[in-house]
């Protein structure tokens, strides 16, 4: 742990026995050095940091103080026991209901899968459009077909490298977002009938990438903090053939659960001991709330089973549609797949995010988008604990921008998105993350938008619908 | 028949019949008028047509010339008489190599599939890029997801609309080049080990598209003029259970052949009888020689049963990656595995074509455009003509910017495709065009590069190759 890291510990252990009160005054960065003999420096990235952990906040020309904090701490999701058999996947209907009512601007998208536009340096991308494809020669366009712009893909390599991961240009191939990424990994390692493992409960996105291929999913027990269970996943390899997993390590889709960087290269073994390959869905590994980017699963790759997928979607560019695969050993039966379906990723989006990245900034952005839904995280616990029936329980991850709500039983989730969209607000409710709609009781919130009160008051009114769908004598908090 | 045209085809006649030869000058605009009683604007669009058609051209300050005509006229190939079974189809790894070969920015890429980027309003484009980002709300950027921009898809439906095709915006999907739309429309019509109708010699990368999706390929004879023929359609129809039809009605790849109006007609209720969908691909037919664009077999539509599929790849906006499909009465299934797959089109390439299209200019560029091609097939095929072995046959198509060349048997295009990349220019072997590699004496040369002695010179040296390959005793021309 580095000096600012304790420092900051020591202030966060003091805002957790209570000593530290909201609204307290932290010392001035000059009281704290000559207090502690510590450099300015030091006690400037201690604060930042607890700024990110939403535990402080800035006032201008005044100093630090300590957030309110959600109180009180509600208790975690408990982890799902899914069915062992593999199941057929059949849940798009839904999806598409769930997903069309996010789309209405006058609704609050808590179900949206996407943080809000405003959060992004929509601006910067835009300014780094016209020169970027101004200047470069146009015989260009044709060298970027299929694979992608090189100077991209080596500023994509370069950031995997920063957390010391080796990826090099030649392994990446540049997707229409994430979402393609994903698609063609599955369908380079899978051919209809084969079973694949999930999370439980998973990204619904996989799900219907497994539905529109004809796939099984398994689904293995995955903890809301700590990621697939790996006595799980060893057992689900020993019974069923599976030919590929699609995990999210990273601040998992809905759970947010991250896994520890023992328990992914653990994983990595495991999983190359039964030659079977891992689809690494990393979209939200740049949300960190702690210092510096987590480690991926790709980190502890040895034989080149790991296809990590990731995209600048969700961290830097809505819309522009790119993404990436490092796929390891099935590198290049991606790119032919990517050449025969799509041919290639749009170039203007490619050469402007090559110039902007070029360009810096992109870590000072970064930055600010956690330090954000940092504090929107810590907006959207306390209204949770504060209007949500007793006996809820609720996620806490350490990035990215959704929460993981599970509701005293019995309770209908889907009801609840249909009285909830009533009022202009839109949820996802648990059925959609799941081949056998287990997670009928859970919902999954999106604290992504910039509005702190918009969030607080659409989460007022949930906790109050909830209230009403619980059953007459059911305890209301 | 329009005054212009008339005129411009008496000019035509007399050309043809020698009484005006290579060299001559045309009567100046003035002269015209006053011969002829006509307006200036009917001798301009009469001059314009005609170098459009590469039968004349402007030298400036001095007037409009005769153009030296290809001489002399060579046979155009023969119809091809396909397999009557289905077939299932294996030719990846030879498009691979071929394509592979062409992006070596120092080969004459005569193999290539896209026309030169030089011939394109880039730098217009690129202009639009920023302007059309900066002015419009973040918030879009989610309601353009998936389906695509609603001011794009409303040009798309008027340009529809000027030749008379009725498309609503609604029933357009947005899609990252024709290859996404063609490739979703397969998908959505099929299930592996179903049979699809495909033209003899077929687009690769339809045949690659069903080979992936594990389907089976049915050939139809089609003329290289006049495209598919009916009677050849009639009978597969009659015999196989076919479950959609991939075609190519205008300016088909590799042919260049261009379905008459009736013909279009005729097919649409034959398919329309069986209830059996077409996928037109018509990423061709704004690049008609004649004026104005031609008809697609969309236009004669009216069960829903044509998903039209173009872009603007190939003619305004190479690398920009926005295609289109107006999927009739499969629309919605083709916009919810859009979203499935690839989510959504890349938001800036959208918006700046649909700033572009605003703002006007498309139709002067596609004038140029096409000018510019028709002069290069009058070089191609003069060279062709002069340098080819005797018994060459070629086509001759009213746009677009392939040939198809017939070499007499025994010949082996293979061979040439390799010696001819030793000297650094790239052919398109006929065997890629077929899932029964029956074209193997035939290639599809690409002459839509501006450089017109660059065009010569690699012709001249193929066509030398080509002797070498003949046989000895063979006619050598």
């Amino acid at each position: 742990m580095k000096r600012y890291e304790h420092y900051a510990q020591e202030i966060a252990d003091l805002i957790k026995t209570g000593t530290l009160q909201a609204g307290d005054r932290l010392p001035s960065v000059r009281q704290a050095c000559a207090n502690r003999g510590i450099s300015p420096s030091t006690v400037f990235e201690a604060y930042y940091l607890l700024e990110a952990q939403g535990r402080i906040e800035a006032r201008p020309r005044s100093g630090y103080y300590v957030r309110a904090q959600p109180a009180p701490r509600q208790a975690e999701p408990t982890t799902a026991k899914p069915a062992s058999h593999s199941t057929a996947v059949a849940i798009s209907d839904l999806v598409f209901e769930v997903l069309a009512s996010t789309r209405n601007p006058s609704v609050v998208p808590l179900g949206s899968a996407f943080p809000s536009p405003a959060l992004f340096p929509l601006d910067k991308l835009a300014r780094c459009l016209t020169p970027a494809m101004r200047a470069r020669d146009p015989g260009e366009l044709v060298e970027d077909l299929t694979q992608g712009n090189l100077q991209l893909r080596h500023q994509i390599g370069l950031r995997y490298g920063h957390e010391g991961t080796v990826v090099g240009a030649d392994e990446i191939t540049i997707t229409n977002g994430a979402m393609e990424a994903l698609n063609l990994c599955l369908q380079v390692l899978t051919q209809p009938g084969d079973v694949v493992a999930v999370e439980s409960p998973a990204f619904y996105g996989a799900l219907q990438a497994l539905e529109r291929l004809q796939l099984r999913a398994v689904e293995v027990a995955t903890h809301p903090r700590d990621g697939v269970d790996l006595d799980s996943l060893a057992e689900v390899l020993a019974r069923h053939p599976v030919k590929a997993c699609w995990f999210m390590p990273q601040f998992q889709n809905p759970l947010g659960s991250l896994m520890p960087d023992a328990t992914k290269a653990a994983m990595v073994d495991l999983l190359a001991r039964h030659g079977v390959p891992l689809i690494e869905d990393d979209v939200y590994g740049e949300l960190h709330f702690g210092p510096g980017r987590v480690r991926p699963a790709k980190a502890y790759d040895r034989s080149g089973l790991v296809l990590h997928c990731a995209s600048f979607s969700k961290c830097l560019a809505p819309g522009y549609r790119v993404g990436w695969t490092a796929a390891g050993r099935f590198a290049p039966s991606v790119q032919r797949l990517k050449l025969m379906t799509t041919l290639s990723t749009a170039i203007p989006s490619q050469w402007a995010l090559a110039r902007y990245l070029q360009g810096g900034g992109y870590d000072r952005h970064l930055r600010q988008l956690r330090q954000t839904l940092a504090a929107q995280q810590a907006v959207a616990l306390e209204a949770i604990a504060r209007y949500f029936p007793t006996g809820t329980r609720v996620t806490r991850p350490e990035g990215g921008y959704f929460l993981w709500v599970e509701l005293p039983q019995p309770f209908d989730a889907l009801q609840l998105h249909r009285l909830a969209l009533a009022q202009r607000i839109s949820i996802a409710p648990g059925h959609v993350f799941s081949a056998d709609r287990r997670f009928g009781h859970c919902l999954r919130i999106n604290y992504g938008l910039p509005d702190a009160a918009r969030l607080q008051d659409a989460l007022r009114t949930l906790g109050q619908l909830a209230h009403d769908l619980l059953p007459p004598g059911a305890a209301t908090g």
